[in-house]
């Protein structure tokens, strides 16, 4: 049996052939049934224009409009429908998708469409589009089931029924009291189960955790995914269900973030996309190139000051960069453990010490291999390239490793510390530590190895190159 | 009103109060009913172990088990049960939580829980243990409905209801053939709001995408997301229906799959947690430090070259980190943004000379704002710090910022074509480009600072320290 993601192209050519083929329309409208929304909105791009726009006729506005709602890019797509038609397809979307797919068009068109939309849908546009993008409110659906905390078992089956037509997200019914607001939420499993004799009270969940429409995704996602729920209800400030998220906007926002960090530990304000002009792109990138800039400079002034040793003995140069990488390499490694243990759990006090210990015997054990391994190749290195004795070659060798086990070891604290202070502060450590650990990285490795090649190979041995 | 974080507190606060109170169990049931699962989870480490007990016998075995499969790590909550109680919560969970939760325990409990499980909990969990970690199989429920396509709408409906009081996952409902072969998947909207009169046929999806229970997670994790369903069947190799993935699960994948890749960025071979042994996190971090450390030597060595140059002009080595360091960060923001990209969507090689190019542009734009911030300031720097004339002040300053602008712009080329390359060849990009890209970018860094210093300052300008 083929795997997933070959049975899968295969599959999407044979919908191709299927689509190009010479089937009737009814013919093709009955097979096209047995083919997924998704698979059909991939194969859009191989069709020719014409062909799209049979396709769109023969599936009918309802089913364009799923398959619309999966398409990366819908821009070109609609251009190429009339503006009623556009309208049409937008009306028959889920709120969410609506949005997402009028952000593809450009801001002209976007609004003639806007214009046609149906009364409820362009309502549903103009709410979502109230919230600002990191609000939870800009990404909730409106389509969702919504019940009075009054009706029997009975009517409350017959009102699912009549709602689903309208409404697909439905293994979780909403519940509100008199007033209209939020009340609860029933499982629809204990719906459908549930004897004609039960109180509809009996079923509802008063306790189903809810949102508020103005929260930050960011703040709540974390909380969101702990209560592994297939919806989750919005609220507005009075209390009244705004609208629904549904386990695919979960999974987008988990993504996202997760995709935010990912570009933050990368020196990155926030995750670029490949749409973007190099302008958009350089406003992320420079804030944070300048900082290290200065830093760096910083860092320069302090090498500077060990001008002498280097002027006597130009060998130590050499193992700068190398000392400077490791510390920094294993700084960066310590800040990627520690932010994503910071982003997971609450740790407590006692905890946070015990990470700290953790990293510094990392630093440690590793630095003690790396330091031995340097000792014993820059010996041998260093008498046989630079043409020193053994004895003067190992001792260089022996500065380079100390520095290295020193530097290693400081920089694994250094990389837990800086970011837990910024998450004290509530400060983003993954964009504020990485310019600071780095600094204070190079500044320790900087010292440490002239540092003790001052003392030793300098003050006390007298080498010179 | 308060934010969800807030009110949440809020919340649990008043739940604690609640167990603790001298409420009669009948009372406290009731009350109880009202918190939802994963609330009750959270507070359980707050509460006294016959507090906990009380709990669990107040609540009931059904209850007690879907509130373990909230907690991160039910083992010490299980250590407190008998292991006949033990093996009945576990016997009552979906085979997926049943196997985290047995795996928080050590492992000759384990066994003994295991040996005491009803009949069918211990068939699902040595099924799921019959696969690789990173295999999907390991990481579905058995808790699905399941039908045969020769009923009637009316009958499938009887059917649900029966299977509901079992298993809750029923927003999608599984088809299988007379050789219970899948056969396809209903959405249970279409089925409540079917008519008597339809065929059962009329509303299964044919097409309805299927896992393979053997294919490695991290390869359809992507297209499991595309198709954003609420649940997944998974297929043995006979193509009969072997468990579903469900949406939490799905929620769980794109978590772990951002998070390795986060870590590999971060230098390490895999995502580590809070509970790992030194050792266990040594040997993650350990190959790529070793592997830096080698890559280092050889920057060292081609620093060598250039001693000559530092031993005519040392102030030179003062601005060797701030070069190098610059190289580093532009590189990897540039992989940060071209990992992103490649994980995301199929580029077209025209899309990937695009994304090279665009690199390249920004790493000109931005280069060129840092070199002339760098000469300007350096400049003066060292013209006051280091007692060189204006004019020499200003050519030291010049090769400086003159390296960083070709450093940069070479970077971000590097910092694109490598994880490419990586990517083409099937080499996870995230964890083998970083230590190359460095190395390179080191390099490049090196030659061109010295290089132009060399040409320069030493051989046109001849000027010495």
């Amino acid at each position: 049996m083929k795997t997933f993601n070959d049975s899968k192209s295969q599959h999407l050519e044979e919908l191709e052939a299927l689509i190009s083929s010479s089937l009737s329309e009814k013919e093709l409208e009955d097979r096209l049934s047995d083919y997924h929304d998704n698979d059909i909105a991939e194969i859009l791009e191989k069709l020719a224009p014409q062909e799209r726009l049979r396709l769109y006729r023969i599936l009918g506005v309802d089913r364009t409009a799923e398959i619309f709602a999966y398409l990366d890019d819908a821009g070109p797509y609609m251009e190429e429908l009339s503006l009623e038609k556009a309208a049409n397809v937008v009306s028959h979307m889920d709120s969410d998708d609506a949005v997402d797919v009028l952000e593809d068009m450009d801001e002209s068109r976007k609004a003639e469409i806007v214009k046609r939309l149906d009364h409820e849908t362009s309502e549903d546009v103009k709410l979502l589009w109230s919230y600002d993008d990191d609000e939870i409110g800009s990404c909730m659906t409106t389509n969702y089931i919504c019940i009075h905390n009054d009706l029997t078992i009975r009517q409350a089956m017959r009102e699912l029924i009549r709602q689903a037509g309208e409404n697909d997200n439905i293994s979780t019914i909403y519940v509100v009291d008199e007033q209209d607001k939020y009340y609860g939420a029933i499982d629809l499993k204990d719906l459908i189960v549930a004897r004609d004799t039960d109180t509809l009270e009996s079923i509802i969940s008063r306790s189903y955790p809810y949102l508020l429409d103005n929260e930050k995704t960011d703040d709540c996602v974390d909380r969101i995914k702990e209560y592994a729920e297939d919806s989750l209800p919005v609220l507005t400030q009075e209390g009244k269900i705004a609208g629904i998220i549904t386990s695919s906007d979960v999974v987008e926002m988990v993504d996202d973030a997760m995709g935010d960090d990912y570009a933050k530990l990368g020196g990155l304000t926030a995750e670029e996309d490949l749409n973007e002009t190099t302008v958009e792109s350089m406003k992320k990138r420079l804030p944070w190139l300048v900082a290290l800039l200065f830093l760096g400079m910083l860092v320069s002034s302090v090498v500077g000051m060990f001008e002498a040793v280097v002027a006597v003995l130009p060998v130590v140069i050499c193992f700068q960069s190398m000392v400077l990488d490791m510390a920094g390499n294993v700084g960066t490694q310590s800040l990627a453990v520690t932010i994503r243990v910071l982003m997971d759990e609450n740790l407590k006090a006692k905890q946070k010490l015990g990470l700290i210990l953790k990293e510094a015997r990392i630093g440690l054990a590793n630095g003690f291999v790396l330091g031995v391994m340097t000792l014993a190749v820059l010996g041998i290195y260093i008498h046989f390239f630079k043409g020193y004795d053994w004895g003067h070659a190992f001792l260089i060798a022996a500065c380079v490793g100390g520095a290295l086990i020193t530097a290693m070891v400081i920089s694994s604290i250094v990389g837990t510390v800086i970011p837990m202070f910024f998450h004290k502060i509530h400060v983003d450590p993954a964009v504020a530590s990485g310019p600071l650990i780095t600094t204070v990285n190079d500044l320790v490795a900087v010292i440490t190895y002239y540092g003790l090649s001052l003392i030793i190979l300098i003050d006390m041995f007298h080498i010179a190159g």
